[in-house]
């Protein structure tokens, strides 16, 4: 018999399992080659070292031997200690058995990394996805997968990938996608985003998203919830999970599988069914979700829940980038709904005085000015006319790091002086601010973009790459203030 | 009197001035600081130098004295030899007596960088900016300008930024803005695209848009031609001149100030008058130009048109990415109009043959494999089988280049081996291949990619940072191989 999903019982046992994984003290990893041997069982072995994991470790293979200083365990049985969460890498036929192991042992949940069952799209692929089901059902050894990387839980110093950030952060993100987890992972951390929690679930037939939904839901840990989903095994539970869960804290959402054609190869990846997309936007709309069309626009609408200010209005004053890029950033503002209004005269004024009428400087909004420089004297006193201005809600400063245009050494003083300028009248105003840092393609000017975006959200303003992403994470962002929570 | 800007033997004047300032072997700075002293003046001379400019460079001042070794001249009638091109570095009211001391010099052409004239707004902006016009046409020294940073000739050894590549290509770019003019030209050159000529002309108020089409619609060095333009002096003349250039180029278009409110900007950027965004596609896509809406779709295109032979229609293979990345990919396919059909038997067989079942394979169409490694034996037929298939008229490799997610040296070699088997197999076959190099966000990741993206544009592939903007542009391209001629 299959227990009702959603019955509390049944509920309350998954988020003991999952707040046992998350927290976990001790991890198996089943299937680590031996010696010189190299398979996915010691990429994962390497991967939880490297990390800097302090539980305990234990590979395992039948053959025993020794791997990075470690014993190899014949099985899981003979593991002397208490085992929190097993890492499935070996093949399919084998893995009921392992189940059943990891039961005798006390095992809270066994993560599945092998694949070849219900994505496969062949009866034999859904008959050994159904056993796994069933004798999870039966043992009480919840499963995450198959075919996913697992857990990354920074607070128990675990993870899937070594170079993950190790500090915890308030959002938690529930990825369909073992290669989705890690794009977005890191593109997010050079943001400024840290996770509380993230679950690779691939296949998601035992925990699956609405297990997820509700277990981030009630985790005081998580501000914000973060999902790649390709398909829902219930559909009505999981809308019921999501208007419940969207009434406490911001969930963004990317769907995999939008078009028919992409819905099947969701199929032959996670073994996900396919659904319209149309029902599936307006859905997420009713439930107060907030839809995103690629992973990175999900980074800008994380970074944006994460770091900006709730705003007054759409009125916006920008400040740099270049006269041409002031053009096309004003098309991009105002395809998004916003206004970029005259700036008044003693505004205007104070910027003259500043940087007098130099070559390329328009005094209009957006403010185009050579450089914001150290802020000596009257540009600091110009930069907090402008904070002051309340005619504005948001403060957009934009900076094309233009790599060897001049000098690396040149250009990173200039940005450094420029920084503290804008971080300081930030600072002592609170206006809302927001940065367009917009590296140039070579690796010196990566270098030098990278610097200045580490250094803006540290200081707890969002960084975008471009204006026009800008402007369409802020818009949702408006949104959702004016029809959401704000995360707290 | 003002001629009419068709006329037959105005545009000879002009084509020959251009060609001229395209060819220069002598150019003159005026308005270089002098000593220890910095200005825009000596940042010219500073780039002319460091481009390697290896005709007469001749730095002015009033004051004279010396600069980088070079002599400094008090003015331009001082200079002992010829002068093809003055850069006018000097403040707006001094600037009507250079251009009159430019045509006693013989001087083909000035380029002024100064602004301060019809964008600014005022009366006296423009009646300074009308008064240039008029000394321009009375005097035939042509103005580039006012506001602009002038001409990029790597034929001539001559540019305005020292990185520039200084190679010779076949796409010429007429820009308004000076910024976007080196966004562009680094942004193309790291995917393969050089440059014939390259012209920031400002607000156009001599040499405008419709000249510089007309100029490069003749030139045998432009086989296809990028534009900048935020406004159009004579609209009837340049609808007509756009028409008759994209019988025998390709021209792609970039409008700024597509809103009313960008409108609004460019007039205050380069004195433009606004159009109705509405008017202006139909109008491009009437006249054969190919309209895109931004920078970096500028460069799709242009990679597009130089580097994908012509299609016989909208199949698409893909191969790697990972298993939730298909997903996406196929969403960005279909929904740019691309099918992703079903691979024979015979082609599935050879892959499993090749790589087995490993976990996280999908031999379905896209084929995500982990990796085509360095192509020995099993997994060179594979592809080969691919590439043979006639059921698709394009072949994707999607590259996502991971950084440390195993060390930077293995992925290197890793990314190495699998350039020269996708290489071997596609100059073997000759199918067209479109390359994603999709890059994470650290350094080591972009100096990781930046090598395959340039292994690949060297063995002459479009290389592409997202199936998104790849599909976009090769639709486009469809689109318009399908209405126009296509670049030899």
């Amino acid at each position: 018999m299959i227990l009702d999903p959603l019955a509390p019982r049944f509920i309350m046992e998954k988020n003991r399992a999952l707040d046992a994984v998350f927290n976990l003290r001790s991890v198996a990893v089943v299937g680590v080659a031996r010696g010189e041997d190299f398979n996915t069982g010691r990429l994962f072995l390497d991967h939880i070292i490297d990390y800097g994991f302090k539980g305990r470790i234990y590979p395992v293979n039948p053959k025993g031997g020794e791997v990075r200083g470690l014993k190899i365990h014949p099985s899981l049985k003979e593991i002397p200690g208490r085992v929190d969460y097993v890492i499935c890498c070996i093949p399919a036929p084998l893995v009921p058995q392992l189940i059943r192991d990891s039961a005798a042992k006390g095992v809270k949940a066994v993560g599945i990394f092998t694949s070849g069952f219900s994505e496969l799209g062949t009866r034999q692929g859904r008959e050994r996805e159904d056993e796994i089901k069933r004798l999870a059902h039966a043992t009480g050894v919840r499963v995450i997968g198959p075919n996913c990387l697992g857990i990354h839980s920074p607070k128990a110093g675990f993870s899937y990938v070594p170079d993950f950030p190790r500090e915890s952060g308030d959002v938690s993100f529930l990825c369909q996608s073992g290669g989705h987890s890690t794009y977005l992972v890191r593109a997010a951390a050079a943001r400024g985003i840290r996770f509380s929690k993230v679950i690779s679930y691939g296949n998601g037939t035992d925990i699956d998203e609405t297990d997820l939904l509700k277990y981030f839901e009630q985790d005081p840990e998580t501000k914000m919830i973060a999902a790649y989903i390709e398909g829902v095994k219930d559909g009505r539970g999981f809308y019921r999970t999501l208007e419940e869960t969207a009434l406490h804290k911001p969930v963004v959402i990317l769907k995999g599988g939008r078009t028919a054609a992409g819905s099947a190869v969701a199929a032959s990846h996670t073994g996900s069914l396919a659904s319209s997309i149309g029902v599936w936007r307006d859905a997420l709309r009713q439930a107060g979700a907030i839809s995103v069309g690629s992973l990175d626009e999900m980074v800008d609408m994380l970074v944006t829940l994460s770091y900006l200010p709730r705003l007054g209005g759409r009125r916006v004053a920008m400040v740099g980038g270049g006269g041409g890029a002031g053009v096309l950033a004003t098309d991009d503002w105002a395809e998004n709904g916003f206004v970029l209004p005259r700036l008044p005269e003693q505004v205007r004024q104070a910027w003259k005085a500043a940087v007098g009428n130099e070559a390329g400087t328009i005094l209009s909004n957006p403010l185009d000015i050579p450089t914001i420089g150290s802020g000596q004297g009257s540009v600091y006193d110009a930069l907090a006319e402008l904070h002051a201005f309340d005619g504005i809600d948001l403060l957009v400063f934009h900076v094309p790091v233009r790599g060897v245009m001049i000098s690396v050494s040149f250009a990173a003083a200039v940005f450094e002086d420029e920084s503290q300028t804008i971080l300081k009248v930030h600072q002592e105003t609170g206006k809302p601010v927001a940065m367009i840092v917009h590296c140039q393609a070579n690796a010196d000017g990566w270098n030098l973009s990278a610097k200045q975006v580490k250094r803006y959200y540290e200081a707890g303003l969002p960084v975008y790459y471009s204006v026009a992403s800008a402007a369409r994470a802020i818009d949702r962002f408006l949104w959702y203030t004016a029809n959401r929570r704000m995360p707290e």
